[in-house]
């Protein structure tokens, strides 16, 4: 049987997604939980290998096991032997040849940035506190450029292995909410530290120390060392996955 | 220089608002950070003594102090010398007489039930995790008969050192959001436990083993033995304190 998990996590006490000899990452806990409740061991794969302190609402991670159980059993069991800071939301049976990263057809991520004058004790382990008066309209106007089909080079991580850094961005927007300002990013795919490097560079934006047409023009000169820095992990959620 | 805090906190690590020799408190922490930005020892009171575990968002408190200093400044350094899960989000200066209690005309709590099968990785600590299906239109029809004014004695903590139990409820509604069972509530004051106890009752309502003409009967039957368990601290938050 072929399991595809929705999985929810904090990741603020994990090295990432992918297996790591230095310490705890969600697949590791994962692929524990699954050879405990199968008996054997288990390789369990993501639909993104999200970065150490990165969360997520929606991942999607598949394994195969030669047992067959109830999807609403698999739920209940593998929820109770995960640690607190990870969750399977869902669980379903899929086809054999189901590949969580290659079928995916887009990724969305969220990322949240904290703007008030004070830190908050719910947030400040899930966002990026900017203390800047941000220029919301510019962050908004540059956000809206990024839609479409680009070459995302200038905001690849320097260690990225893709192929190529074309992706195609189907939504880019900012909104305002509860003291919060949330960017929602969807796109077929994303490159290594992508979604962070532009964050990173819209707050350059919002700050005023880089234009909505300069911004625009990092996508053409494909040179990461152009872009802004790179923000915090600890803001990103990794919010859905979608397949056809 | 009388001045009013607006505070949030995360009451997870708190043996509640008012100060005890066993372990740390929201006042405890507020009248160090106070101490320490007046250079002398000062009494923070705040509208309601929140217990351990219960949270805030907008809890009200006032402290007196010999220096002046600007509002601003006084939200800056206190918000630098509480520890991350206490948070001031405002400061305003207030007339010598300002009461944060005695002056409150309502208190807002909101109650959050996690309902799904599975755990939060993000509400675990912020919430009341109930397996059961609940029947969510009995719990609402029943929390509508708490408006207007009612004696509580049988939601009233055993200790609740209240003169009386007659309370005005103002608002009294259930709402779902994000697979969370909500309960917002309003009054011109709270009994001890007498929201954590009404939830208990409510639950009880939505699992059926109790009916809204029994909930109903208990506000007139003035014992406490009657109601519901008391439900978890972890669920609870403060939301807002509402003054003329």
């Amino acid at each position: 049987m072929h399991y595809k998990l929705t999985v929810q996590y904090d990741g603020s006490n994990f090295l990432g997604w992918q297996l790591q000899p230095q310490g705890p990452t969600i697949q590791g806990e994962l692929e524990s939980a699954v050879a405990r409740l199968f008996g054997a061991p288990a390789r369990v794969t993501a639909a993104g290998r999200t970065d150490a302190g990165v969360h997520a609402l929606g991942q999607v991670a598949c394994f195969h096991a030669a047992r067959e159980l109830a999807p609403q059993d698999v739920l209940r069991a593998l929820n109770a032997l995960t640690p607190p800071d990870i969750a399977i939301s869902d669980v379903a049976v899929v086809p054999d040849d189901f590949d969580p990263r290659r079928h995916a057809v887009s990724r969305q991520y969220r990322y949240h940035i904290w703007t008030q004058r004070w830190r908050s004790p719910f947030w400040h382990r899930f966002s990026w506190h900017v203390w800047a008066d941000l220029d919301v309209e510019a962050m908004r106007a540059a956000a809206a450029t990024l839609l479409g089909e680009h070459d995302f080079s200038s905001f690849q991580a320097a260690d990225c292995d893709a192929a190529h850094a074309v992706r195609r961005v189907l939504r880019s927007e900012l909104e305002i909410e509860d003291g919060q300002l949330l960017y929602t990013v969807e796109a077929t795919a994303f490159l290594r530290h992508m979604v962070r490097n532009l964050i990173g560079t819209l707050v350059e934006v919002g700050r005023g120390t880089r234009s909505v047409t300069e911004f625009r023009g990092l996508l053409e000169l494909r040179d990461r060392t152009c872009a802004g820095a790179t923000a915090p992990a600890q803001g990103l959620f990794l919010v859905a996955v979608t397949y056809d």
